[in-house]
């Protein structure tokens, strides 16, 4: 089914719901989905639609305009128009792990994830076998302290081309610049192996041991320039017992991060999240 | 603060959303949280919408009147109207057991749960201490098979007497007849301890002891005539071993049953809890 | 590391684990895990221990003959003497559904399950593909009311010409017969879409919709000959609303069917399980 | 049933599990429970047995001594030997926040806690009428930075006047001091309302709203002179979304702390908590 998806942000004021779904009522809209929120706090109003798109009474590029004419203008919005067709396409960078890349593989291969992947980029052939199995392109492209601004362009080079929408780090174990992030804003999901804000950085599930903590889990967040600290989409977590050795809290979190982030990319892909003052508004 | 709440439910079609916000627009509704659902397999919509009640632009008791005339006529809506104030009056039965009641008390206690407590109904008198020492009256109305009528048509006569919107059976252990039920449709909470529809009916522990089950559960439903048949509301479960007896499941399960029952007691209070074909919609 | 594990179970008496562990003792046993469980109802005793078998003070193929004479044999024990090497050989059937077999594959690959694959069975040909990428041999072994019990010789001779130990039902979708599993007891592993005993039989994600359960689960279990009635090897659960259509429910219940499988694989791959009674300890 | 419990620590080695248990089966123990546990890292064996009293070979005086010479001794053990009665004297301080208490009240009331509490301790008298109702003495001690040091000099004087085992801070909100603590080394247990090490400190459920997390949580743990880092006894989550606001974060929160809370005080009742190097083992 062919649907428009629609997403607003603007100051919250009487009236606005009214006029979006006399809007969609007007142009004989089939709303398949709606749903509003209203951040109380900072005054601030958010709403996702979605309809049906072959039925509806303006052609697909006019959408846009006609609506920034008609309603958002009048209360100063914030728009963005989604189509769920053509698929979105989406990256993937991996490193030496294959839990989430399969975890992935397996959602697109029996049809859960709506999404083309034109290509995964790795610092590591470990996993090339697999990927090609896939007949997914697969670029090695080693990264260290010395080639990293080049690699980055490089990469962005191979990303434009491919018009990549989305990048997922399923373990890519790589830090990237400001500069690559700077193209690609709310656009790069990464998987983190710790309960965020706890165990920041580097062997998370081994700081987990040390502090004896009884329950670990994994977040998914959107990339930005501070370390493990852009807007969360999802989390989850596991019980673990005093006879859990670091070893087995790899085993069980990695249980645990394939499931988040396979969460974290369904909800994107369906333009289900909304990132706002790096909190996540998701709309499921 | 003052509100009202306006639960709707309709054949799906297509401006129901706009009439409704454009209602609420035209009368300066201050929305404060909106939540439609379609039922895509029945072509049902239902829909809760909560405003603020002083600033509205119709008397309290206009507002009825005047949605039926301006808009469910149109669309053929169901709809139900309701206000946060005067507090709803709920009335407890209770049997032996003391942790769910506990748990509600404590709620009433710390101002959670905005409701009246009228009178507490008993068929023990294990619990009155605890009761009157909250300085609600209590009620010991002892039942068996060769009383049940009559003392039904007594809590009946009492419950109208207190004005009591809604019963919650706090672990009652006794079955409510048809006659008693259809005086409260909806209107009277259970708490089973199990996970239905896995068992119904009495020692759901013990049974679940004798399958060696590694999680048990608990569910809060609304009563209807069939045992333990009614529209679940919530549910929850926790996690055993082998090592556990039958007692040890009685006690982790008294966590989920007040737990999860208590939950079920908010969502009703606060009007989120919409049950349709023996299944609820819970807007939360 | 070279492992020997011993299960014991024997009606309890005193100085059962004071034996067992003077035995271990005195043969300079590197005990690695050990765990008792006493079912008081029943007055049995069971118990799992493991230990290095390279330093250990008796050869191998000697172990069971001297603990049967110096203890077994006093305590009136059943036991099992098993060790880690060589692999264990597990047998997948699959059908058409693809993601218990990529989460199996997927641990494999990473080394997370210590196994060998020595075939996949299906009755179908849709994961023939799949499987031999991971260069596995594929049986396609169509099976219907007519041949059953044919392709039931056919499967079985199969399994023994590959020495195969335990089977894993991935998702098979057919019914194995009570002389198909007497060849394997308690060595059959299903997956269960519900979380039994509710919803035994087909279709339990619709039937759950249908009920209006706000959790769905899955439960792995051993294949005795009542449908769906065996010793549950592990449960787990996840949450579902009421916009979630069936389609929805199956999504989410797959996530929880391949995690709660493999947890079973693990358990049973690292004798941690001991069916009894139509129940299982689980020593983790 | 009078029950003897045995806890051990001592450097991992040949022989222990046999001495022990060699020990017990000599005097007629019937065991009820008996747990290990190896650290492997640091080379260090954790024990706990549980056995009946009343017909053990040796008199109750005379155990701890006896297992000294015949078996702590040759192993370089510490131990630490309990009995389940007389009850364990619980302390419990408080400040205004009630749904803890209720739920400790509760539990106390129903009888799944074997223990008396001598004495609540509050800095405000919020609390008091409940605490009396229960026939529990109440004292109204307010702290402030001026009379920290004298007031807790009295506390502790209360406390030895009541003989108090242990301590439990259920949201006392004031920091003890190192002097206070010193006294009940692993006996002050304190809820803390976050998933630790998550959100240290004040206001964590407001931190927890601001970071944008999907998931909250309550610990319990024993007090150190370090804030929020003692040694972790119990964790739980509950899972939260965008529209919560920092009031919904700590309703929501209330229920896992009462919950983390009282199990913590049944795991330390029972003699199921080991605490080694800032981490807790429990024999559950």
């Amino acid at each position: 089914m062919n649907k428009a998806i629609l997403i607003i942000q603007c100051p919250d004021q009487k009236g606005i719901v009214a006029n979006v779904s006399d809007f969609l009522y007007k142009y004989q809209g089939n709303i398949l989905e709606v749903d509003q929120h209203v951040d109380q706090e900072i005054g601030m109003f958010f709403m996702r639609a979605a309809w049906e798109l072959d039925s509806f009474g303006i052609e697909k590029d006019a959408i846009g305009p006609t609506f920034e004419k008609e309603v958002a203008n009048i209360f100063g919005m914030n728009f963005e128009l989604h189509f769920n067709l053509p698929k979105p396409r989406m990256a993937l960078f991996v490193s030496k792990l294959s839990h989430c890349l399969f975890d992935i593989l397996s959602r697109v291969y029996s049809g859960q994830f709506d999404v083309d992947i034109p290509l995964v980029i790795s610092n590591h052939l470990d996993l090339k076998r697999v990927v090609t199995a896939f007949r997914i392109p697969f670029y090695h492209m080693p990264v260290d302290k010395s080639n990293k601004a080049e690699v980055e362009k490089e990469q962005i080079a191979l990303l434009k081309e491919n018009k990549v929408d989305f990048i997922v780090l399923a373990r890519y174990m790589q830090i990237l610049s400001g500069d690559f992030l700077k193209q690609y804003p709310n656009k790069v999901i990464n998987i983190h192996h710790s309960f965020l804000p706890a165990f920041v950085g580097a062997k998370p599930y081994h700081a987990a041991y040390e502090r004896g903590v009884k329950i670990i889990g994994a977040t998914a967040h959107y990339v930005t320039e501070e370390l493990d600290a852009g807007p969360i989409i999802e989390q989850e977590v596991a019980r673990v017992r005093h006879h859990n050795t670091p070893t087995d809290l790899v085993q069980i979190g990695q249980d645990v991060e394939k499931v988040v982030l396979s969460k974290a990319i369904k909800y994107h892909l369906e333009r289900k999240v909304l990132a706002y003052r790096n909190k996540t508004i998701i709309f499921y």
